[in-house]
């Protein structure tokens, strides 16, 4: 695919990393520090993608003549965003809240090029079976999952062990639709 | 988790050796050699948990005081069984068959112990996007499919750019449903 513009990922995720580079795509990866505000009044189903716009008009004014990817990713149980937990105690209660029920995960993204943006928001939905307190101790304390919105990993243990069955992308989970993303640089950011 | 005997994976796949290992068992792995002969009368999505207990029952002989997990995946379109692919061309009009349309993935497992059986199979509904002919001589070209039924593997390329959605465990497809492994032994096969 011949991207009409160099691609660049604006996120440090190693995990957004690898899904980009797995679909094919040759890119450099630069972050730029970007407020995560978001308005009081936002429903917990569109902070992602507000977030990953939000993101996607900090770059163009450092990278022009650039293709920009942007993305958030939320876990949204209810009506309520689970954020990266600060301590033991915060993932356990926010594993614990995942246990034996189903939520959300949305990863908002934003492609900014000199010539146009495209921005959407992809859901799975996970189920999580129930989990005895010492299997979420033994998950936290083994992979501290800190830097994860909802306190975990779909790729590490507890994701083989603690899933009975999701619903749309699986990597859309670990951080970035990239089935999505594909289809739309080979479609609307690729020369023919 | 104590379990009752040493545990043997009897399969040769990286790929479930990789998750039964991930979900944090110590196991070693045999193989010894069962016919894959089936019934013709056989529903398509019943032969993965038939050859899983077929597997089942060859290796007791060899190693009694073991667990041991027997496993195999099929890749069902519609009434039709899609095995390994013998070439190129096989692989190409399997990959072509699975274009713009859902299919099943079907994992049997059997679990043997001295003292017990338990055998299941597990789903997994995978949608894929229209693939264009380029993309499917890429994949193939590239990842050179011959060991997987179906002809693809989703944690390669082609289940990143093509997988538009999927309804069940995800590492099902991949070979092994591990949670429901995970669940079972801690149930079933273990010392408390």
């Amino acid at each position: 695919m011949n991207l009409s513009y160099p691609l660049i990922l604006a996120s440090n995720s190693p995990r957004r990393k690898d899904l980009l580079s797995g679909a094919g795509f040759d890119f450099e990866t630069h972050t730029v520090f970007v407020d995560e505000d978001f308005p009081d009044t936002l429903a917990a189903t569109k902070i992602a993608e507000y977030l990953a716009k939000k993101k996607g008009k900090a770059y163009p004014e450092i990278f022009s003549s650039h293709i920009i990817i942007t993305a958030d990713t939320t876990v949204v149980l209810g009506d309520k965003v689970l954020n990266k937990p600060a301590d033991h105690e915060e993932a356990f209660d926010m594993i614990r809240s995942l246990s034996g029920k189903k939520h959300e995960v949305i990863t908002g993204v934003s492609i900014t090029s000199p010539d146009k943006n495209i921005s959407f928001s992809d859901v799975t939905t996970v189920h999580f079976c129930e989990l005895t307190d010492e299997e979420i101790n033994h998950y936290i304390r083994q992979f501290k999952p800190y830097d994860k919105a909802g306190a975990y990993g779909i790729q590490e243990w507890i994701g083989l062990i603690a899933i009975t069955s999701l619903e749309g992308c699986y990597y859309n989970v670990m951080g970035l639709p990239i089935r999505r993303i594909y289809q739309i640089l080979k479609e609307e950011f690729s020369v023919r």
